[in-house]
């Protein structure tokens, strides 16, 4: 069983704000970005987390192919709506500040809208949406990213695993949180299968001549993911249709790049990733009183979880709700990180000349696996 | 093989406005819901064509389950946003109406979004988004409906088949229009499968105890659909968490009934059906000049159907696009009504007084196959 190294959440952010600021990220952007990567690891996604510091952040800063200099600029405003440009700068800070932007105007004038081009990868879109909770309102965050999708009948990757994320804030309950790629599953499933040596169910996806494999390394190689629904037969060109919306809202209406033009997050392939972000906010209060609203909130979701479980099953969930629970847990006993992971902070540190020096709170025996979107 | 005849959309429109007339709706609203339910047989959705007229519309009516006076009011409105009181009216009218306020408010204020209670069935979702298409805006519609869905891990039935529909202008392509429900497959599928004794993939629907079956008897009786994404391995959460948003959307944020208590709005099985909807129109040119937006469409879409394709496949497709070409065709040649349904049309007129006279253009066996979503 490999070993899963603990620590406490405000270490991990401050080694990171260090790092940030040593490459000449303002202090304010770096506890920013630092917020969003912790925020995926406390809500259990690790691929999103410090783990991918240097994928997809770090490597690029070093490399100059993020733009540290804070060039984010408005393109266009009115009281309800923003257009903005990233200036090449980190998604993160991006995505905060557009969805900041969308809040404000709808606490005014009912709902914000909000599209950004010329940005990079965000982390995890489910953050932006979540942003709104606590000014009770309904947030959603959307985000085109590089191409993985095969859209239904065609064999190659077009479209990305472009997310769907939506907050709603309840009463007494956690609140509702779908954060959601549109494909079955992220590469990252996939290729974990491939590094554990195991098989990936039919329909997860299709190898380079477009038919469905179990194999991960025909996926990777040359294959693609299929969208949510996966086949034809069961309906996967909803998910393919899902994918191309995200794609419409992020990558068209905002001006970015989209399609097959969307340039990879990942380590220093190239300068032009031009991801685009689409962001809103919906003031309840426009449509019901908050009270009204939340207490039906309650009333749904108690609804769903107290129904009758399908044989061998012991709880529904609401979307959000395993996150919320990890997130009380890693609050408490720390955020568990793989040893594997830690030793590539270390070696990356050092390179960067960054040393990381995190204490840990403790060593032990992985209980929980590392989930993936 | 089923012989089916072909009317002129002019004759089965005339008479569907003849027949409301006839029980007091007016001479408008009988115009709208016409063109609600023409619009379904034009584009492939015979499930809510003309063959759903005494379904959804014309038992109800005569039962005075649906309210045709006219009783669709104004709640609470705002420059961008309005919420509706549809009076237990005609969905369509409701739909109608609450979807060209959105559109109106959008033309000047960026964007409109309305919600919708105290509804009825509404026939496709498609047809308001599309409403938006001729303003060269995105239109987005939604609905909640009777619970069909068991959500992951549930054995009862307790969302709707709550259908997502979007609608977003192209230049010389055809618009991108998905109209999907959350589930895999509508009811009417699997009633379609176990009408013509044939078993249905596993995923669509689960049985009583919770398991997933290929029999539709099995899903019919004390069964339930599965939402897109099917089981928990096929991330069917997902599914599960669309059909919810859109229950929070349509349901609890208007006011409406939600989750297992919004009521079956076929036939007449009880007057409480309460209904919700949600409406959205974005004035695309807040974010971006129009032309360079239906460009970048009509780019997006090239790229997408020259692509290369699965093994066996001729053709990718836009969500839309097949139902277009449908409607080209049905315009030109008519629309194919299966002779079982027109069966009924004459027995159901014969009962309600009002004749299905409509002379039809031809009659031939049938070739294509009646869709559903």
């Amino acid at each position: 069983m490999a070993k899963e190294v603990y620590f406490r959440k405000e270490d991990l952010e401050k080694y990171i704000i260090h790092f940030l600021t040593t490459y000449s990220v303002s202090e304010e952007d770096a506890k920013t970005i630092a917020g969003v990567i912790m925020a995926a690891d406390l809500r259990g996604v690790h691929s999103h987390g410090i783990a991918s510091l240097h994928v997809y952040c770090g490597d690029r800063l070093r490399a100059g192919l993020i733009d540290a200099s804070n060039t984010f600029k408005i393109l266009k405003e009115t009281p309800n709506t923003a257009v903005y440009d990233g200036g090449n700068g980190f998604g993160q800070v991006c995505g905060f500040k557009a969805m900041s932007s969308c809040i404000d105007k709808a606490k005014n004038h009912t709902v914000g809208l909000a599209t950004a081009r010329n940005s990079n990868h965000f982390g995890i879109a489910g953050y932006y949406a979540m942003m709104a909770l606590k000014h009770n309102m309904i947030g959603i965050s959307l985000t085109n990213s590089e191409p993985l999708i095969a859209p239904t009948y065609r064999k190659t990757r077009m479209l990305g695993t472009n997310p769907i994320a939506v907050a709603v804030p309840a009463r007494n309950k956690h609140p509702y949180v779908l954060d959601m790629a549109t494909s079955i599953v992220p590469l990252g499933k996939v290729m974990l299968a491939e590094t554990k040596g195991e098989k990936i169910p039919a329909g997860y996806g299709i190898d380079a001549r477009g038919e469905v494999t179990t194999d991960p390394m025909e996926v990777k190689k040359g294959g693609a993911l299929l969208p949510l629904g996966g086949t034809d037969i069961m309906s996967g060109y909803k998910g393919y249709g899902l994918a191309l919306l995200v794609d419409i809202l992020c990558g068209v209406l905002s001006g970015a790049s989209f399609g097959s033009s969307v340039g990879s997050p990942i380590g220093t392939s190239g300068p032009n990733v031009d991801i685009g972000h689409f962001f809103m906010a919906v003031n309840i209060e426009t449509f019901r009183a908050l009270d009204d609203f939340t207490r039906d909130m309650d009333k749904l979701i108690a609804q769903l979880i107290s129904a009758p479980k399908a044989s061998g099953q012991q709880r529904i969930y609401i979307h959000g709700e395993k996150e919320f629970e990890k997130m009380a847990e890693y609050e408490a006993s720390g955020i568990p990180l793989p040893a594997a992971v830690v030793d590539v902070l270390k070696a990356k540190g050092r390179e960067a000349g960054v040393e990381f020096d995190v204490n840990p709170i403790k060593s032990m025996n992985a209980i929980n696996g590392h989930d993936q979107v």
